[in-house]
């Protein structure tokens, strides 16, 4: 995968939860997702995207993280991922398609976005079914809430 | 939600199962997924479409209907999810999208699938993230394993 498609949605994830949550994640260390790594989320965002390349991009944050991400979203304490913050991943998913999608046309890319999908229920976990690698970027809220943002585009299109 | 979007993707289904699978799902009546009717899948294949409308599916199989599904499919026992069954989840989504997109586009509608995502997990709740209405569309393989299809098309594009 041409590592052009990764910037744009690391930065756009930074911009949408300062913005949005109030918040300043860290992006950790991007890695090759491997199927022994799978990863686990509580509740995850996952959007297809198509036209000059094809592919899926899945916003999967832990429930501790969403529900401080939420809570300042909404101004008040969230105990618990209800109808609200489902929308409000779905919400966020989009904002990062978007914010990334604008980057990349500017760069020559025309991607077009579905609508987001979300999937909650505790330690899901997500496989993007395509041969070409799958990028995760991690990143922490606060001192240790973790969430991941993870990239897959078919190979030989990128 | 455009009634026109709906046969497609169930004839689409039972065509790939029985295809696919040697078997014979049995559609139950589709209906108009509402936030507190949350349908549990434990492995679901989510693939975002693109072009004349915008939308998501989800195919969504409880273990027992998966389990029996591949191992028509691998021609070999299968007793738990593992690698081999979040890939053929994946490529049965694909088929599925493929083959309504084919009778959709004889009807003037041009859509772009996006690689399929496949989320698994036991008892994961599933849901598309836009105004529109869902429908879902239940089957069942045998004499009790169920399935799901859920597709939604954003409103006022269809």
């Amino acid at each position: 995968m041409n590592v052009v498609f990764i910037n744009p949605f690391l930065e756009a994830v930074v911009n949408v939860l300062k913005t949005m949550a109030f918040t300043d994640p860290k992006p950790g260390k991007p890695f090759l997702k491997k199927r022994p790594e799978l990863l686990q989320g509580d509740i995850t965002a996952v959007i297809g995207l198509t036209g000059s390349v094809k592919g899926s991009v899945a916003v999967s944050f832990t429930e501790t993280a969403i529900l401080q991400a939420v809570t300042n979203m909404f101004g008040e304490p969230v105990s618990e991922i209800n109808a609200e913050v489902e929308d409000a991943v779905g919400e966020l998913g989009n904002m990062v398609c978007g914010d990334a999608r604008r980057v990349l046309e500017s760069q020559g890319y025309n991607l077009q976005a579905a609508i987001p999908t979300v999937i909650s229920g505790t330690g899901h976990k997500i496989t993007h079914a395509v041969p070409g690698p799958t990028i995760v970027m991690p990143f922490t809220i606060g001192d240790s809430a973790t969430f991941f943002v993870e990239v897959c585009f078919e190979n030989g299109q990128s």
